[in-house]
């Protein structure tokens, strides 16, 4: 990831004007939008449901191309998502994260892929 | 978002140590992250089912939080998956916006929210 | 609904033999047929998203065709998860349902869509 | 499955009782209810996303209890969908199943999980 564009407010400027282009924002409630990224992320798991791992050889070149802008359109219904909703996606992250830390010491789960809340009282 | 943390390396960096801190690199084949992020948008969704639109006022205060934490969910996983496929996001973005520009063209498209593959031939 | 393939079993006996024609059963594991299941669920929502409610009438006849096909597929897929894990559709529709009518009591919930824990202590 | 409750009739009529008790059909657009269906199944996924293969054994008998309870609400779901489009849930599958058959012929995809348009032309 060396590109320059890696920055979440230039891909929510991208993806502003493309939209305002379209005229596509009256479609563009936070439900709908949340309709459509669930749409594409089943779409980018398309690729991987009968593989057994997903990686990059088992996938392919071609396939991995498709699943790159199907990740692409993730984000940007996401990004999308968090504009209509004044939501900071970076300092959601770290909220999320600190909280995440918190449920799962590290410590405690190390290794183990079971929910926080399936680990026996202490 | 004025937040420093908005650049999607610093995500990254934030969701490999946490992953690396849990031993938890393991589970993430590229197959269950994507199936892990298609969890995460649905748990999204699930605040806006029923609601009408989802704005920020219907939501109210409590679940606009919630909302937040699903969205930064979704984000890191994102973010892992990209990692293991050695995706670049912010390219994928401009190259998927590239052919959607193509295949929306602005002045066919506007104020239509029909797929691309529904419009009649000219 | 008076067509005579409305019993599970037959829908069952239906699949099962399409599945062991092309020898794709190797491919059903129950991880793999729960992935399926939720990107055919996600082409199903794909047809509402941009749309206002969605009624027979504002999707219009090509549409509801694509439609009842998604739907086809979610249910064969359904079925064949639950043939996999001897799982008895229509007993833990009731199983669930009795839980269901113990967390959501009538007299308390009419009319309100919030889901039960959010419900505010008596 | 030898239970008595494995007609769908009977199943749209438990579901019909449970909902029009609660009022809920007010909620119950085509377009919420395929919402709720992708959020039910992405529930149901959740179990396996971190599974092998998500067999009863892996699974274990607390989970495979959760498992039924989300297949269930899967199928609720999606009746109360098939009763609110009228469509035929039975009539739907055996169309779809003729239109499979056609597009995957059993002698030319046995044992191979390619999508049909992946197929090379003969």
């Amino acid at each position: 990831m060396n590109h320059g564009n890696n920055h979440l407010h230039e891909i929510r400027a991208l993806a502003r004007t493309f939209v305002a282009e379209r005229d596509w924002g009256q479609f563009h409630t936070p439900k709908n939008l949340s309709s459509a990224l669930s749409v594409e992320a089943a779409e980018l798991l398309e690729h991987f449901q009968w593989l057994k791992t997903g990686t990059q050889e088992e996938l392919g070149a071609d396939k991995l191309t498709q699943v790159r802008h199907e990740m692409a359109d993730v984000l940007v219904y996401l990004v999308l998502l968090a504009d209509q909703l004044d939501v900071d996606l970076g300092a959601a992250v770290e909220e999320k994260m600190a909280l995440n830390r918190a449920k799962y010491p590290a410590d405690k789960v190390r290794g183990d892929a079971r929910k926080y809340h399936e680990y026996p009282p202490d």
